[in-house]
């Protein structure tokens, strides 16, 4: 294991101590979340955690926790008591970019529902103010996906098409994604309102106001931070 | 053919009169908007409509339009001469309710781009005020959507699932819609601004100072209106 995936994976076992027997939990997408599944499936393992429901943010997380012996169910209107998730970038607000691993809507629409909303990250994810080192992901419709990159472009945007191969990427719900460089300077939920609301726009990867806490592993320790 | 049927067919022949050759055409879907494509391909085949190239609002309609022998493309950004659709509700400055046909994101986004954009309907569609006859339909993410209608009903919006038979109502673009009643007073702007930026919400099927013109027919004769 890589330096820093032993970080991530430090990180995520800290968070995975807070679920307590009978939580419903939330389950993150991408390589730093993977952490936590693994972290708590060892704990039904070992007998530790008990009672445990997972509500997954993307297909590979349900199937991960399946694997793991964690019971999954869709996701309802009820709470969840927590939910576990890396980010990009983590501003001093606990106001995150998310999305890089392509699954934002889900993970959005899962977190906002969770009582306690943990952030895992190495300590290469942290910046001043967002958009320092990632684009912010904004998932758009497949029909006219080229107009509304349009409309983005227009709105003094650039950035690019997520397309790892010769087909443009296709998230969990069907949607395209648009990886947009940010201003220099810029306020983020006025942005996110904007992108928001522009036609054929489903979603955008800004997480503001959501995390409760983040733990943030350096080579020297595992910082856990509150919003500031 | 009911009488509404033929006052529908007026309507939609009067706008198809507008579509000269050569033009790129937004192709509506529903019940009114087939008697357009239905007379658009007419003119083709008489000889009278040369080098038309269709845009279409919904799998229905791209397959219809090339029944026809009217070539379809897919949108790209570039504008639209014209495009022709009917509403579920026209009020006096032509804003529009639209979706009961369940392709509101596609329509918006054709029509949008659309340098004219005529509306057609029997007389029955016409109304002081948005919202008095006809819900608004507002397409939502599958993942999550029960949390999601949740948030609308906690607007103050009442209204029900799309659903005509044992399973949601899925839209070309995998998502479902919520018809939402909407309340005794309320200004359409804010309301659309307020619905596109709740987490879950896809688009709205408010069409909002979209529309160039409306021609609408009554047993008496074909009223041509433009906004007020």
């Amino acid at each position: 294991m890589s330096d820093l995936e032993a970080l991530k994976k430090e990180a995520a076992v800290r968070a995975a101590a807070l679920v307590e027997s009978g939580m419903r939990v939330g389950l993150g997408t991408g390589s730093t979340a993977k952490y936590a599944i693994e972290e708590l499936g060892r704990r039904i393992a070992s007998g530790e955690l008990k009672d445990i429901v997972g509500v997954a943010t993307s297909e590979a997380s349900d199937q991960l926790a399946r694997q793991l012996g964690i019971p999954v169910e869709p996701l309802d209107p009820r709470p969840l008591d927590i939910a576990i998730d890396g980010a990009d970038e983590i501003d001093p607000k606990l106001n995150l970019i998310k999305g890089l691993g392509g699954a934002l809507l889900r993970e959005k629409l899962t977190e906002v529902q969770a009582r306690r909303f943990i952030v895992i990250a190495d300590h290469t994810k942290t910046v001043t103010h967002l958009g320092e080192k990632a684009p912010v992901p904004v998932e758009i419709a497949k029909f006219g996906f080229l107009s509304t990159i349009e409309r983005l472009r227009a709105m003094g945007l650039g950035g690019r098409l997520r397309q790892p191969g010769a087909q443009p990427y296709v998230t969990d719900n069907g949607n395209h994604i648009f990886d947009a460089q940010l201003p220099e300077s810029f306020d983020p939920a006025t942005l996110e309102r904007q992108l928001k609301g522009t036609l054929g726009v489903v979603e955008t990867g800004f997480f503001l106001g959501m995390a409760e806490r983040a733990f943030v592993a350096s080579p020297d320790e595992v910082r856990e931070l509150t919003p500031v």
